[in-house]
């Protein structure tokens, strides 16, 4: 992509709401723009970290087992009469009145639409399990919005959902859920620890949630180093396998590991002192058992092997894709700006030409601008006619895990310069070894 | 994709409020589910076509040179206010109040929004043509929902926006987005006539609509039959070439095409009679020119060469993406069911094992299920216990491009059968054939 052809309307001045880097950044970057209060346009910098990280969570859902589909953000109120919870929600819960006077409401979570749509397809139990998840936006009408994209009103979720047909093969489904989530924040570049978790208001008894490491994290968190070392993706386990999925979540799962709220001074005390960790932690994902706290109100159920009706056995996963946007950036900046693991990068590669307008120059930045690309290199081309200073730090703010930058002098010896933005490292090289070394 | 871990609930009753065969097969294929009056959630089938018909829309609007973002769904009514549509839209518009008493609405589009976005911008002249868009649901609250996805309240748009310095350069803009609709639509499978319309409720002077043809269609047109012999993916046209585009665009339009509003009777029966086509037709594309209609009260202006503001030259172009699903079967059905065009299909082959449980068909169905996988193949693998005429029934409502029908009596004869579910021709081969055949 040539900036000048790239909507990137950065800032110099961070605007006084801003109180965490992400959200500071996210503005000076041009990432996002606030609509109204916690209601955000996702401008193409920060739409195109969005759908990285919504792609891999998509994928290892896939993977997992679960099917995609969609369902709206509007939904009826008497869905939420069934479930008994229209009026629990409160004033979060952002209702509308449609033009036939009709109570209708944007949807803050999906178990009650997706008990009713399993329950209508009259599913018997030889069929199960059923796994489905959407990745839709939602509504909670926030009394105090804030942190930007953090904690907003309109955000971003994954939530998946599961049928089994009794207590044990749930647990199997959950154990799932479990390895596709650290598989997910791992491959983020995140390191996240999953957290025995009160089930709060969505309800049931197995229940826990996924925090990602930050100085600037909302919640204060324990747990044992051993976490820090952990490769889920090294782990080989197969879905499938049911023992062997059980016994993996276990190992991961022996270890300390709480949050404020659950915290337990002694358990945390026996562990070895030097294993010990206290930091800071931002609840990426939750994922619920509930057993039939939903089905059985709604009246979804299967037919049994004995022909009786058998309550849904349920859970729900969810992943906070916008706020993961935050979540990163809170997880991994510095004073200049954002530092993006590659994976979630929006553009691996910030070609920064530091002479427009110079005929050798403009030849070698089109050359690595076309080489790149049909490598499949995504390239962010500052071919913007302003000094080299600013176009620097623009680079440095919107963290682009590669600065390949080309100069009269440097070109005149032969050379390029390659700068790895986390590091600060930047070595000389000729054009062509520098193509080659971003396009491997 | 396993049937047996795929959610298909499919309906042997038509719903009796589905007037239409896109509503009917749409229900009865457990493609969608209707939640409310024109609300639907897209079950996993539904959801795969629609994530294909906004894959081939993205593509398209990216090689026009569009960059994509995304707005949200909850707008904030003193847009509206600044641009005297709030009060126009009346009760179509679904206005929400939230728990301060903002008054808020539920985005019918989003002309009001991306100029705001703009002039907070603050780009120069030198930065122009800016072109964006984003794919977001929408909501209208049609006083009577009806036809499915055709006519629903809440749906998926791709609306795109430009900004331009001038109306010759906003010309230029309007043409690129002519030729990437006829594009967008010739890659779905689809015949589409551009027609001139009225500006209507967006105002400006330069407009066209995009129908397909469908039996089926509410609009009733009239076009010159060149229209169905144009091929624009081999125009070969080059969307920075002012002129030639210009030139290509001017030949798409210089022949005769008109809505039932636009008709001119005179017009037509110039084109000589052979070449006359009177038929039925569904907008699904709708792309305007507008001006300064929004730039001027909503203050969005560049600084020109002289210093002064130029109030910017706006255009918009929309395409039903959700629309689209129902549209496309429209134009492609019989009797049976649907009849996808390859491109959009959810899957691209039906895998029919005709005895599940006998060994040898077993394991021939697996591999092709994993060979094909292999290749990218997208395969629904019916491998449920089920007779099969009823698999042959589902498959056929389904409308998959391929069916690959595995049975022990040709796997004795060392054949199976390859089905194409549009011709209805079936050819028998070798599973090694029928694989290679499928993966080329």
């Amino acid at each position: 992509m040539r900036l000048t052809r790239y909507f990137l309307p950065t800032l110099k001045e961070t605007p006084a709401e801003a109180q965490i880097a992400s959200h500071r950044y996210m503005l000076r970057a041009g990432m996002v723009r606030q609509e109204a209060a916690g209601i955000y346009s996702w401008l193409p910098l920060g739409h195109a970290v969005l759908k990285k990280i919504e792609q891999i969570v998509r994928e290892e859902q896939d993977r997992a087992g679960w099917v995609e589909m969609l369902m709206p953000t509007i939904q009826p109120a008497d869905l939420w009469r069934k479930s008994g919870r229209y009026d629990d929600y409160g004033k979060e819960m952002l209702r509308i009145t449609d033009r036939h006077d009709r109570d209708m409401l944007y949807g803050p979570t999906n178990e009650e639409m997706i008990t009713d749509i399993f329950r209508a397809a009259s599913v018997t139990y030889r069929e199960l399990p059923k796994y489905l998840y959407h990745i839709q936006w939602k509504f909670r009408d926030e009394v105090r919005p804030r942190f930007g994209v953090m904690r907003g009103r309109e955000f971003l979720m994954k939530d998946a959902y599961s049928f089994d047909v009794s207590k044990e093969a749930a647990r199997h489904t959950y154990n799932r859920q479990f390895l596709a989530y650290l598989r997910s924040f791992q491959r983020m570049g995140l390191t996240a620890v999953p957290m025995r978790a009160e089930s709060g208001p969505i309800g049931g008894d197995m229940s826990h949630e996924f925090l990602i490491l930050a100085e600037t994290g909302e919640s204060q968190v324990y747990f044992d180093r051993a976490y820090l070392e952990m490769d889920w993706m090294a782990s080989g386990v197969d879905y499938d396998d049911v023992g062997g999925l059980q016994k993996a979540i276990d190992g991961f799962t022996a270890n300390y590991a709480a949050t404020d709220e659950m915290h337990d001074e002694a358990a945390f005390a026996a562990v070895p002192e030097a294993r010990r960790v206290a930091g800071r932690g931002i609840e990426v994902g939750h994922i619920f058992y509930f057993g039939t706290k939903y089905s059985e109100p709604m009246g979804a159920s299967v037919q049994g092997p004995d022909g009786k009706p058998v309550p849904l056995e349920m859970g729900s996963y969810g992943i906070g894709v916008s706020r993961l946007v935050g979540g990163i950036i809170e997880a991994s900046h510095d004073e200049r700006g954002i530092v993006w693991p590659e994976p979630v990068a929006p553009f691996k590669v910030g070609l920064v030409n530091l002479k427009q307008g110079d005929t050798a120059v403009d030849a070698a930045c089109e050359q690595a601008y076309a080489q790149l690309g049909n490598a499949g290199v995504e390239v962010l081309y500052n071919d913007e006619a302003e000094r080299a200073g600013a176009k620097f730090a623009v680079m440095d703010l919107i963290g682009l895990p590669w600065q390949l930058v080309v100069g009269p002098k440097g070109l005149a010896a032969g050379v390029v310069e390659l700068k790895n933005r986390k590091t600060g490292q930047a070595e000389e090289m000729t054009l062509e070894a520098a193509i080659a070394r971003l396009s491997a």
